[in-house]
């Protein structure tokens, strides 16, 4: 009988809930825990299959005959970067749990700003009752920058509860039920969004997107008269020093944001006492780790039977 | 040609958006606005429409050929209880919008409660970077006490994202797609619920109901352990002593409340203190007053022509 290749784990997530959702997973072959101290010098040569969240920077020079390499999240860009990377298919996670928490956080941020949560708290911190005038979700229109499949499911979500949505994606790919942007329409998509959602990958594309230049260029013509800015994509992609800006000078109205240029969030960020701002310490959609191993071995039984993988990561476009 | 009859309008809005709604309403037929100190002496014999929001005590004392009473909202205990109330048809306010906003705010707050939001804020205060264990909404059931129309959409809306959802009437009138339970089960309803939601009319049999000994019945089985409670209908429903008791000993893990027992909240409630506490000014769901206007002048020309009024209100039931 072949002895099926062990699977690395080298995840920079709570070990308690990894230690926890391995037990049970991977019955059928070994799992060496990277971040185990026992681990730390064993041999990884003929291990075939990682799976990976911000890895150790040695780990491609340590196991050289990785057939797979599966991401910890949806995002790659902690992959992409890291010296010799094997050319092999590289898997994200693909999760109905992830996609659900992240349409969570985002129509709650949606809300939140909707419904004036940070002027209600301002007013109730001096006891004052107070009314303000409400325009209700389908006075807004919330366009969504990355229209893939978190994208497209916060989308559906926000459209049920009112809002007008709709999508920018690099390709402008048609999306049934929503008007779809691509790069040469982004002009006209920012015009319409009274409240912008990043949920793009971390590319050379998207570094530094989400600055002054973009925000200015966001609908004004709201019932708030300035747009909102929510990221739950990637740090990478955000001017922090251009949303603190922003926001001071009423170009923008608020923000939310689960994800940072530093994480965590360094103690002397403004953002920690900026009222119109909501955070969340990149814990919008977290990787559910059983549901992850679970989606790892349905792919490696994929692989081993011979039929194709699933959530390949394009390379060349770089998400 | 037969004159048609004036409309009184009653209504503790405010009056800046009454009147720029009141331009162009009704345009056959006179309006007397009673806020207006012109209107103060102004004999109302022969008004057939009143369309009130906790009106002056002396209303029906002054108007006593009124044929319908409109409430400008979608309670009617505002009028129930005042002297003099006639006995004609009562109208209650149903509408789009009012139902839209609703669910917008009932959704928005079980998802600060589901995701944590005051745990975060807390965190934050401190600027502590930790990400907390995240339950999603499919661990949880919403259970909503009064499952009419803005229960049903709020519960629609609310199992689009993943929450699991059941309701509870007087009635158990069966609604498609959801558990709905009567007098009869409500122990068995609340055994379940996790996040009670109140729409509940304030009637005789509604008043005080929730209550240390309600909440002492709500499911502690969920992932947070205990339960949180959300009201939007009537501040009358509640007992607000025991919702403070109840949260301190740890009975309930967190409440919204959009009603209070006194409105304005007096400044004295430990209400506007407490961190686990997210509260609104009676601003769930606004009336649009151009809305109102719009399906009181609707009903008016249905009564006119003869054909039955809708959305009458059951007197015997009070809602």
């Amino acid at each position: 009988m072949h002895t099926k290749s062990p699977v690395i784990i080298d995840l920079k997530f709570d070990q308690e809930q990894v230690a926890a959702a391995l037990k049970g997973a991977f019955p059928d072959r070994e799992v060496i825990n990277l971040l185990h101290p026992a681990s730390r010098k064993r041999d990884l040569s003929g291990v075939e299959y990682a799976v990976v969240w911000r890895p150790g920077a040695d780990l491609f020079e340590r196991a050289k005959d990785l057939k797979v390499v599966f991401s910890g999240g949806a995002g790659v860009d902690h992959v992409l970067n890291l010296p010799g990377l094997p050319d092999v298919p590289l898997v994200r996670f693909v999760d109905e749990t992830l996609t659900t928490r992240m349409s969570e956080w985002v129509v709650m941020q949606c809300l939140l700003h909707l419904r004036q949560h940070a002027a209600y708290e301002a007013l109730r911190r001096e006891r004052v009752w107070r009314e303000l005038d409400q325009p209700e979700a389908s006075d807004m229109t919330v366009g969504i920058m990355g229209f893939g499949v978190l994208g497209q499911d916060a989308a559906r979500k926000l459209k049920t509860l009112g809002f007008n949505v709709i999508g920018w994606s690099k390709s402008g790919r048609a999306v049934k039920g929503f008007e779809v942007f691509d790069e040469a329409g982004l002009n006209t998509f920012l015009a319409k969004t009274d409240i912008l959602v990043g949920l793009l990958p971390l590319t050379p594309d998207t570094k530094g997107i989400f600055n002054t230049g973009l925000f200015t260029r966001l609908s004004r013509k709201g019932p708030f008269g300035a747009p909102v800015f929510i990221n739950a994509g990637r740090g990478g992609s955000q001017v922090e020093a251009d949303i603190v800006a922003s926001i001071n000078d009423g170009t923008l109205r608020g923000a939310s944001l689960d994800v940072f240029e530093q994480e965590p969030l360094p103690l002397e960020s403004p953002f920690w006492a900026m009222d119109k701002v909501f955070l969340t310490p990149h814990a919008a959609a977290a990787s559910d780790v059983g549901a992850l191993f679970d989606h790892v071995a349905i792919q490696i039984a994929r692989y081993e039977s011979g039929k194709p993988l699933e959530h390949l990561v394009d390379r060349s476009a770089g998400y």
